[in-house]
This record gives structure tokens, sequence and C-alpha cells, in this order.
């Protein structure tokens, strides 16, 4: 999918909202908890609850990984579903790879070829060769960690270089840039620092924002527009525990869409007053 | 396994060889290729033709994710035959994992439950609490990426720090430091950045470290061990390609144990020199 598609499905759906699909499987309800793939009944019934307020999913690998080869294969379904039928979402393998260059081509095999993600998170640690190969497949995506939601963030993502007075996050930003495009690049910024957001959309203006911490971590929506957005929206908002968890009980489904549209409505608010629907 | 296990393990066996389980598809002899598991096989035969030459095999994830649920599989079986089989081995996931505290603490019980590893590299990142929850396991290792091998390792883990002027691969071995201990953590330095070794041992003089690029990527073995080498060793030094690909025939298990057979004497030699055996 390519950011001119993506904009138009945000302003289709009055919305810029990415569902993380982070299913854990002692959460869910009893109702479904003992069919053959409770994980991939789970998921099938949010995404059906929720695909007309959402323009994204993204399942965190990890809890799928948890459970070896048949978390994997609950995924490879939970794929298969969106693309078969809400072939419109943008669907992103939350994965944080990288790795030296051959075995980063095997990671985008994995997520583009094997699997059929649009994007995948990349750690930047081990510098342009592991993120490149992620970037030679048409109309895919690098959603790079820049500055993370959560505390560790300040270990490393802060520390300025000497020469330049640059925070690493920054670097990061900067030094990408030169790997890719506003097309095929996207960044990872956390909700828990909006104040930062202004910052970077000086450096990186074109570049869509991939948004986590909205919610359950404590970021606020209205601060997240209002510092990241930009022409073309350029934001993807996150929320994965408020939704997929907003009941534990027979209802899930419909809770979720209920958190999903109040979401929706509150983006559709945000989009309106930056005159972008 | 603890640190004074393995280091049995190395006097044992004369050797601080580590085999990379790189194993890809593409590249299988035809005779296993038609078997219901090629991937396995592969393995299997490799694994039995070189345990007496190595302390530690490192599958590295890519290869396995990117058959998806099938490569999983595989590599569920690969960990099963080691630990069976082979139940001296020290066992690396080479994942490059790391996420917000919740979603790291699942990539543990991944490869620490769900499967047995007893090591996973993890990318730092993310900071503190994307490490920790590797570090609740006991008798479980976090591999921290430190100063890769590749090219890009120069893109941010030399960037000096303005308050330190401390290059990022430092900050990370010294701030890491807080978080474990040498008993629970290791570091991944390339062999390619042999000359670093020693500033390494400086300001980490008890760790393990993964020393990756020897062979295939242009390491070599003399430089890394006389910088790197410490009074219990202190090093694992992986070959991949070097041995698991030292034929494509049918032999190539045999070819395979002759390489491994090759480093494990070179490795002896360096052990004698150092008083360690």
């Amino acid at each position: 999918m390519d950011a001119q598609q993506l904009f138009q499905q945000i302003r289709n759906k009055r919305s810029f909202l990415c569902i993380g699909l982070d299913t854990d499987i002692k959460k869910i309800p009893d109702s479904i908890r003992n069919t053959a793939d409770p994980v991939f009944e789970f998921n099938k019934a949010i995404i059906d609850a929720t695909a007309g307020y959402a323009v994204a999913y993204k399942p965190n690998l990890a809890f799928y990984e948890s459970s070896g080869a048949s978390g994997w294969r609950s995924l490879e379904k939970t794929v298969a579903h969106i693309k078969e039928n809400h072939p419109e979402i943008f669907l992103i393998a939350d994965a944080k790879r990288g790795d030296i260059g051959n075995t980063s081509s095997l990671y985008a095999r994995a997520f583009f070829d094997t699997l059929s993600f649009d994007a995948v998170t990349v750690a930047p640690y081990m510098g342009e060769d592991s993120v490149k190969p992620f970037l030679g497949y048409p109309n895919k995506w690098v959603i790079l960690l820049a500055l993370t939601s959560n505390k560790g963030a300040a270990d490393f993502q802060y520390l300025k270089n000497e020469a330049t007075g640059n925070a690493l996050f920054e670097t990061v930003i900067k030094t990408s840039q030169n790997w890719g495009t506003p097309e095929n690049i996207m960044y990872v910024v956390g909700a828990t620092k909006a104040e930062k957001l202004k910052d970077i959309r000086d450096i990186a203006p074109e570049h869509f924002l991939l948004v986590p911490g909205v919610g359950a971590q404590g970021g606020s929506l209205q601060e997240v527009a209002r510092h990241g957005m930009n022409s073309k929206c350029g934001l993807l908002v996150n929320s994965s525990r408020g939704i997929i968890y907003a009941s534990n009980d027979d209802d899930f489904a419909q809770k979720a869409a209920e958190a999903a549209k109040e979401v929706q409505r509150e983006m559709e608010t945000l989009l309106h007053q930056a005159d972008i629907i």
C-alpha cells in the first residue's frame, strides 16, 4: 500500500486509528477459550467488529511467538483473514527486528512474502545495512524505532551526540532519511513524549509517524494531533489494550467496537479541525 | 546453564566455538531436500557431526521465521534434538528482540519457556525495561548487542556522547552493567572490530563476549583471542557459513565436522597459550 492509498483510507474512514492485536491467551473470554484456535477466533471477532473504525492493525509478534509454532499459525490465519475480508487495511508486523544485511533480508521475506504485511517495525541499532533489505519491496514500509513510549527510552535515545548536539533519536531520524523516503519509512514516536512530536515534525515533516502509548500508557490523543499532524494527517495512532480488552466478557467484540468508535469520533473531530476532511 | 558450567564445558571440549545454525533452505543438499523437514534434517546432521567441537549453537531466528509456522516447527525440533542428545550445549536464540516491558516478558517466555534456550540476543535501543524481563530467569542469559560486525555498526554505535565522551556501544555496556551481572549478561562484539575488544575488556572484564564475524565476515580468531580472552576464556566465537556450508554436497556433515575440528584445534592452542587448559 502506498502513502496516497493510506491517506485515502484515513479520509474515507475519518480515522487514523491502528489497533494493536496484542492478544494474550490468558485474557481471552471463556466463551472462545475452548475453540481450536482461541487467539485467531478472538482476533477475528475483534477485527470484524472494529474494521470500520480503524485503518491499520498491528499484531505484536511477541504475543504469537510466546506460543511457538501454534502461535505463528494463529498469526498467519489472522493476516489471511484481514487480507481476504478487509483488504483496505494497512497491516503492521510489530516485530522490532534488525540484523546484518543477509539476515534482515530473511526477516523481510518472512513479513512481506511469507506473510503479507504492509509494514514491519525495525530497531535502528545496527544501522543502514540492517534496515535497507526491508526497503527493497515496492509499496512496503519500514517503521523505524525513533523515540519509544517506555521508561527505558531515556537510557539511550536521549543521549546527545558530541559532534552535532542531536539526541540519538534525532540522529536516527536524520540519518535514516538517506536510506529511504516518506513513501517507505515511518517512525515510531511514543505518545508519552507528545511534546517531542513538534521537534520531530521539524526534521521529518512528511513522514508518517506511528504513535503508540495512547490509552493504557497514558498519552493524550489531542496532544499527539496538535504536535504531530501534518497536511496529510501523517499519523497512525495505536491503541491496544484499551480497545481489545474493553471487556473480558462475552461482549468483548461489541465493547471493543464501542471503544474503537469512540476513538474514531475523536479522530474525526481532529481531522475536521485540521481541514483534512 | 551458569557461567561455571559453561567454563567447564569450554575446558572439557578445549573449544569456545559457537556454531551458527543459519540454515537456508536454498543451500540444503539435494539428498535431504525432499525429506519431510529438510531444515531439521540438515541441522540434526550438522549438530551430531560437530557437537564434539562446539560448546554452543546459535540458530538465527530470521532463517526459521522466513518459512513461517513450519520454520518455527523446524526450530522447535532442532532445540529438542540438542536438549535430548547434547545436553551440555549452551543454546542461543539469535533473535535480537527488545520491546516495552510487558512485551519483552512474552519474548522471554517464548525463548526460555516455550523453547528451552539458554540465552537470547537482545537489542538495547529501548533501554532497561526492554531488557530486564529476560534477566528474571535463573541461569538464563541476555546477550546484548554492543558493537556489531556489520558495516552499519558505524551509523550509531560509534556516536560519542556529549557528556561522557563514550561511544554509544560503551554506554550500552556500562549502563547495562547496572541491570544484571556477568552471570546473566553477555555482549555481542563483532570480530571485525577486534582492536576494540581490548577497550571493551577494560570496561567489562568478567563478562562473556559473543563474537560473530570470524570466517565469512573476515575476522581473525587470533586477534579476537589476543584482545578479548580473560582468565575464564570469556569468549564464545561464532562461525556460521564457514562450517555449516563447508560443502554443499552429500558430504556436508562430514565437511562441517572437519571445518569445526580445525577451528577447535586452533582454539585449543589459544586456550593452552592462555594457561586456561
